[in-house]
């Protein structure tokens, strides 16, 4: 073979620069505040065990044959009675990971130059998953609650849709305020821009649960996208979608195509477990583990950055808060220092769609690590920094001198 | 929403021809020779059980976790080891079954347009997997012993790709021999033609192993498609693809974006079932199995059909068999017919890719039913054909005294 002639959407994917970031902040003796990995202690790990040996005990010829590509028929009644709308089990399709769901929109809704509205910043897979239909993603500007209205209607026109992530965004924790929902939902609904609302932390509240999904404010306007990996296990790679009549077909088609359907051992495991109500018993043991360590992740971050000029949010659930460090850091560079302390995080600029990622920006995960370990983390990331701005501080010194 | 503008690809997408005609065949009280399930007999559940308890009493947190999106390391060494040349696990990538490996074929080696050959007939899947990025796909033209390589050589050029399946292809049953391999390696090595092999099923042969695969033969020119759907389960979906350093990044980059990576549990659960050598014991006995499946259906046809024009193979593997009826049969009108006497089959015609399918053909797969059940659903073919028969014969009668 001499060559191998490429799709021209393959020729322009390159490595994710996350996961290539990733890659140094993965070694022995570091404590990583980068990934977004649901803390294993809270995998039901036992209940799982007992799921499979009930399933292959009754149902094990089902449970390995090929099945539906809509997915489970209990698992889709199971996901439409948690959703707090009135949604039909006909129009949920079961996804292999909620990151599924992304490319079959974005094979169903995305021609090559196809405006596609995302957040700023917003979620890095799902940038990945939409570009081998090779859009163009256009950022709304936003604030603290969400996209900005009037930056929303000035730039739907001529866009296929709008992607939010309205609870605990990846990767800045925000959350979607209610008025702000209300604006969202009714302006894109007078400008016809559907919306993809991608959920993946809505359940991981802390202290009351977030407002109503957009979709439940206009089902026939929004596709859903949820997922399984954070209140049971994202090794199982369980996801769903919620779409309406005008488009479910054709998800189901791209579904088909792409994998027949998703592996009908795990959504019955998962139906299993599920019965007798096990989510209502276990997801508040994950909000009240994630809460302590967010307490202890900001009561370190207010302690270890004083006085530095560290601004930084204090998010009402999921897994990521947000910082922005002094003027003059750039956390890309930094990393390689943080991590020669022992702490990894990951840079904020991969996050912006339009490449004009603020430099000083980070995002810290404070799900995986115990609490003694994000304190010692925070202390590490602190000393980095304090280190970085008397570098930072002497070199400017440096010059001023060589300059007189 | 007043309308969902859709990608032009997603417009152009059909429900399954296959899909609408095997609703019909879904009924209770027939015996569908039609579906590709493997015989649920062989499905070795309480190995899986075995094998669930293990994996997550042993690493059950590191099974439910996210994991690597070039798959499991264990597994990918299995595989490597499981295969009949000389393959670095490196190259080897987890797949959520091999249908999926399509999916990422298509997306890094398919512009809308491009040409693509394929068998006649070939796999239907393949075209599902592939339609979504537009490819111009082109049929070469086949015998027994697989494509004519003087019409692969003279469709290579300005091809992308040629999707083969050598082994007890879907939907004949063919198998590519020796003789034809050598010349069709040779030809698309000249051409600068890559090869995507497909092998689902060569390790169901009955009698001898099929000659060496196209891709040992060129490793650098092919990719290589496997599956555990037919040697474990299809409810698992598991596949992997071997692919050269040259594309093996794309396919990979690829992967991540549509679903991170394959559960990492199955992947587990599957290299824990296979310590110890337990596909060396267990695929024997589906072979065995179907082998005397295979030999009922040809002595049921050779017994029912006598006297008919009718004519078919005796895959020496696989799971179907490819016949075709006499002239005047159009296998898609005969279908409704068939199911009122309770036996399903799948006509020939979808699996063209050109639409100039042959009306006259069908394919049925001898794995899913039992020995007893293939005689009376072949006893029941027959006696829907004989009575279609003779209401033609009937009928030109009448149109002759009409005429006269």
């Amino acid at each position: 073979m001499k060559t191998w002639k490429m799709a021209a959407r393959a020729e322009k994917m390159n490595p994710s620069v996350l996961r290539e970031i990733l890659k140094v902040t993965d070694l022995p003796g570091i404590i990583s505040l980068a990934g977004g990995l649901p803390s294993p202690k809270t995998f039901p790990i036992s209940a799982f065990a007992d799921a499979c040996a009930e399933v292959l005990k009754n149902d094990g010829a089902a449970a390995l044959q090929y099945a539906a590509s809509e997915g489970y028929g209990p698992l889709r009644q199971a996901v439409a009675d948690m959703l707090p709308w009135n949604v039909d089990p006909a129009q949920v399709l079961i996804t292999t990971g909620s990151q599924q769901g992304l490319d079959l929109v974005a094979k169903v809704l995305i021609d090559p130059g196809s405006r596609v509205l995302v957040e700023t910043p917003t979620y890095l897979g799902a940038l990945q998953a939409f570009g081998p239909m090779e859009p163009t993603p256009v950022s709304v500007a936003s604030d603290d609650e969400g996209v900005i209205v009037e930056d929303l209607i000035a730039k739907a026109k001529d866009s296929r849709f709008i992607y939010l992530l309205p609870n605990f965004q990846n990767p800045t924790g925000r959350t979607m305020s209610e008025a702000r929902r209300v604006a969202v939902s009714a302006a894109a609904e007078a400008a016809d821009l559907p919306i993809i609302e991608d959920n993946p932390y809505g359940d991981l509240w802390f202290d009351e649960a977030p407002p109503l999904p957009l979709t439940a404010r206009n089902p026939e306007g929004c596709i859903y996208l949820g997922s399984f990996s954070k209140v049971l296990a994202p090794g199982l790679r369980l996801g769903f979608l919620v779409a309406p009549k005008a488009i479910y077909p054709k998800l189901l088609q791209a579904k088909q195509a792409v994998d027949l359907h998703t592996p009908i051992f795990t959504q019955r495991m998962v139906v299993e477990v599920m019965k007798d109500g096990f989510l209502a018993r276990h997801v508040p043991t994950i909000r009240a583990l994630y809460k302590r360590q967010r307490d202890a992740m900001t009561a370190a971050l207010t302690r270890e950055m004083k006085g530095l000029d560290v601004t930084f949010n204090a998010p009402v659930g999921g897994m990521f808060m947000w910082a922005r460090l002094p003027e003059g850091i750039d956390t890309v560079k930094l990393l390689p220092k943080a991590v020669e302390r022992g702490v990894a995080f990951v840079p904020g600029a991969p996050f912006y769609a339009d490449g004009q990622g603020d430099p000083r920006t980070l995002r810290l995960s404070f799900v995986t690590a115990s609490v003694d370990e994000i304190d010692t983390a925070i202390a590490a990331l602190a000393a980095t920094l304090r280190e970085q701005l008397a570098h930072d501080a002497a070199a400017k010194v440096q010059r001023e001198l060589a300059a007189t």
